[in-house]
């Protein structure tokens, strides 16, 4: 069984921006092209790696065959903050076993995280404006002006239909843009970084997508702890860099997590009263409900509203405790649910104990999520709500997948024509 | 194997008031009396109904035996209302199956309710004042000088370890206190009215205690009612007479929840803002730990702090809705766990669904609080929390009286002595 997707070489080629055109998106030279029916029959040379071939006949069609079970899953993830080796991803990649690693004797500045079954690429790679480019046009690298969501969009759009393509990298040292890297399907796509939803083509290309929403206070809390007291810039150059990117992200980033499948919202405690010290934090699970492959995470009784602290007679919490709420909500219109986090975990049965009442975490055994935290111990965030959120966020990912892989498999073909 | 006690009538007698010294306790006339050895061989006549036996000597000492698994457990159950055929009784009553009903041919105007396992008596009867000497003493019917403290022990002591008695009765229609009644030692005896857990002495009989609290906000709602629409009271003359029973009830009766295992508290609702009108109520069952025999209900994870509102996708509810509370607290020092219900149910979906929810509510089957509340449908508070903890304590009760025989039919022959 195979899914077959024809693009014109002709519709790819008008849809490159001028700053990065050199970069042809889709790679034709290191590999072998293959051109196979939908009943698998071979027309041509064959390269079967991945389980996907590419086929391109005298540059007027390109046509891309995969095997219908091994179409790449595509996730996106929004979040304000760099796109480095961020924790979220290396939660997300820990839960499908093995690490996740810059592409071996590439480009050593590379964005891009590879393990066997994810590869994660930065959406900062699709900057058509290099940052010499945005001061002189007066543009931050929030601005879709700063991006092109064309070649974005042609290039998941190739990778999701099993073509490898040649991704720019958007060179976060020196602020220029690199020579391309190679990035082959996986079986799951993460695109990472600004802009993932804000392009309603790449949007309608995502399985799943997530949105980290750091509040203001949580957001200035933390530039203080690392900016001002490791880096000693001084709070009012803080304060001024926040100021100075509000209304870009206000007018291009925010309005994204209204489509989301899921948004990571980190607020301060609300524990300790007139906390601003960041260090405590309240988490909110936002689940989008209806969402196909998706069944969202709930406290003891699904659908009703809940709140709980877990710390009692049976478990003793540290101060400020731990509180959970649970409970349906109206989210941009759609209906939602939410799980909250309020507190942090001290010890390792406070943790076990919260994961035993929580429903469809879509654990594979009994603990999971407690074990994946602690195997990340390190990482930050691993003893409150958004290690834990993320944690669990990566296992319905993998249960999409595995959702995904085995409906497609039942699915009968299906040829898409671009 | 029985249980023997052996009380000198000189004691007994010693303690009768002499306001109702004519009510000579211990009935001598119309039954036979024996004399049981701890082996059961019978040194007089017998008679042998209900598995107690009582024994006189000369008026020098009474002996009483009962077969040690047939013991009567006391319930003490305090509340500020009158001590009429509460619905409360009724409820406890039905959970054994049976109606309770007043004493066969015997006085109209008895307080008692017998059922096949269980007799209520009302305190009232030990009333050591009537109506026309409390006021001529100035005192009120809450004053512990209105009534005969060492009366009321010395026969639920007697009842307890298997001896009939012939209890007085205060005549609520005439204010006088009526010819005594025979009263039989049932399975569970449970003693109504202001003072069950005042007296020390009657408080150590107690296997069980329950006390019925009632806010000053509802009791004034209800009064309003009552009084007001119903009967063409004044709200003045309402006011003041709550106001006039206040010093007595807050001195003598309002002490005595300190002592209770169980607490049923009834309070305005806090689902409507402001609400003064009484009808829609926040009840709490306060449990206290460590009671033998007595496993507090609890929701969703025991011990830890929790609220709940069934309502949502699952269950819809009518304006205002439902909401639970449970947890740990302290009361009057003592370790307890609360539940609480706001709101009321308004169709029976939403009694079973709450039901299903609940832990440790000792019922023998699926559905049974429901059942029992479908079954008294039309008693007061049947669709809020009163009705619906009611019911709970009684399946409690039940569960403690079936724990309390089975101990005992294992346990040791015991002599206590006088």
């Amino acid at each position: 069984m195979a899914v077959c997707t024809v693009y014109t070489t002709q519709s790819l080629n008008s849809t490159f921006s001028s700053s990065i055109k050199s970069h042809l998106g889709f790679h034709q030279k290191n590999q072998q092209l293959v051109f196979l029916s939908s009943n698998g029959k071979k027309w041509g040379s064959s390269n079967k790696k991945d389980g996907h071939n590419t086929v391109t006949n005298n540059n007027s069609y390109l046509i891309t065959c995969s095997a219908a079970d091994q179409q790449t899953v595509v996730i996106g993830l929004a979040a304000d903050s760099g796109c480095g080796k961020s924790t979220f991803m290396r939660r997300l990649t820990s839960v499908f076993g093995g690490a996740a690693e810059p592409p071996r004797g590439g480009n050593p500045d590379s964005n891009t995280l590879i393990s066997d079954t994810t590869t994660v690429i930065c959406l900062d790679d699709y900057h058509s404006l290099d940052r010499t480019g945005r001061k002189e046009k007066g543009v931050t690298a929030l601005d879709p002006r700063a991006n092109d969501f064309d070649l974005m969009y042609e290039q998941v759009k190739a990778i999701k239909s099993g073509v490898t393509v040649d991704k720019p990298i958007y060179n976060h040292v020196t602020g220029l843009l690199d020579p391309p890297e190679l990035i082959k399907p996986p079986k799951i796509l993460v695109i990472e970084g600004l802009h993932p939803m804000y392009d309603s083509r790449v949007r309608d290309l995502l399985d799943f997508s997530i949105y980290l929403d750091i509040s203001n206070e949580v957001k200035f809390a933390w530039k203080i702890q690392r900016d001002m007291a490791e880096r000693g810039h001084s709070l009012e150059s803080i304060k001024a860099s926040i100021e100075a990117r509000k209304p870009d992200f206000d007018a291009y980033i925010d309005p994204q997590k209204q489509y989301a499948d899921a948004v990571i919202e980190v607020l301060p405690t609300k524990l300790i009263p007139d906390d601003n010290e960041g260090k405590v934090l309240r988490v909110r699970l936002i689940m989008k409900e209806g969402v196909e492959f998706f069944n969202p995470v709930y406290l003891f009784d699904e659908g009703s509203t809940i709140s709980w602290i877990p710390c009692g007679r049976k478990l003793t919490c540290s101060y400020p405790g731990i509180k959970f709420s649970y409970g349906p909500e109206t989210y941009y219109g759609h209906e939602v649910s939410v799980l909250e986090m309020d507190g942090q975990f001290d010890r390792l049965d406070e943790l076990i104990y919260v994961e035993s009442h929580l429903s469809n975490l879509s654990t594979k055994f009994y603990g999971e999520v407690t074990q994946q935290m602690l195997k990340h111990s390190d990482f930050p965030g691993s003893n409150n709500g958004t290690g834990f959120f993320q944690t669990i966020v990566g296992l319905k990912i993998r249960d999409l997948y595995e959702q995904i892989s085995a409906s497609r498999a039942k699915a009968p073909v299906e040829v898409a024509k671009a």
